[in-house]
């Protein structure tokens, strides 16, 4: 199973696509932290972060989508705003065949350190154990991106 | 100028398209309230609402697009689903390099019946007369949509 996930954002996008075949560890094909120009307008961004996604898809033709479920934060207007870019997003996915899971903040804990109120740094340390990344990640957005394909793995890639 | 405009929702989909020349009273080129079925899942019906809207920027090849601005409601749930709509909408106006306005529900008040706290029963009696409607419309999701057109029309349409 190749799992595409994504940290949805019009600012930073974090994608990552792992590989779980069932009886290995899982293999992470790739990960970036896709980022757009702030000058540009709000509509650009979001046509912009929908086709990376549509190139990373046509480029490792994944098998599921995952992303994490969207809680309204403090700043409604945000909200908004990284709703619609999760529609552009989605669009690609489901455009493609890609069967859609999403996972609420809690589940993600829980399956990569396996405790729902772990903090930020327990869960990137826990990343670094669960696959093997070799490279230097900066935004935390790619780190999240795996974190969500790590749970999408675990959940719905056991072995048979 | 052809405008297509919508007024966004996976369940229903007001769309219009509305040519304006500039010279002439504008024309309603072709309207609808698309509709989505309740049992199929979130994820099926944004994909289809999108596709939609990509099916009819295909056979009138509007230059713009408008929609409303969206505002949150009281139901939290429905209000992302919607932005996510609209955001799948949105991808398909800009992937065919249509220019995109938004319009507050006043400003679509003013521009149809000169008055921003007009009720529901002025505005469809407002657009039946700035428009030629050749067929009977059971939801209103379809009149928005040809007001928000007419919106358009009377902001971005002058006469030059």
């Amino acid at each position: 199973m190749k799992i595409l996930a994504v940290d949805p954002g019009y600012d930073r996008l974090g994608i990552a696509v792992i590989d779980k075949n069932g009886t290995t560890k899982e293999t992470l094909l790739y990960s970036d932290c896709y980022t757009t120009n702030p000058k540009d307008t709000f509509y650009t961004r979001l046509h912009q972060v929908s086709l990376e996604v549509a190139r990373v898809i046509e480029k490792y033709s994944p098998d599921v989508f995952a992303m994490e479920t969207l809680f309204f934060t403090k700043n409604q207007k945000t909200a908004l705003h990284v709703a619609e870019t999760r529609g552009a997003i989605l669009y690609q996915a489901l455009n493609n065949n890609l069967t859609v899971y999403e996972y609420t903040p809690i589940a993600v804990k829980i399956a990569v350190t396996g405790y729902g109120k772990s903090d930020k740094k327990q869960i990137l340390s826990m990343v670094d154990k669960l696959i093997s990344i070799n490279k230097k990640i900066k935004y935390d957005d790619e780190y999240d991106a795996i974190a969500i394909g790590l749970t999408c793995a675990a959940i719905h890639g056991r072995a048979k």
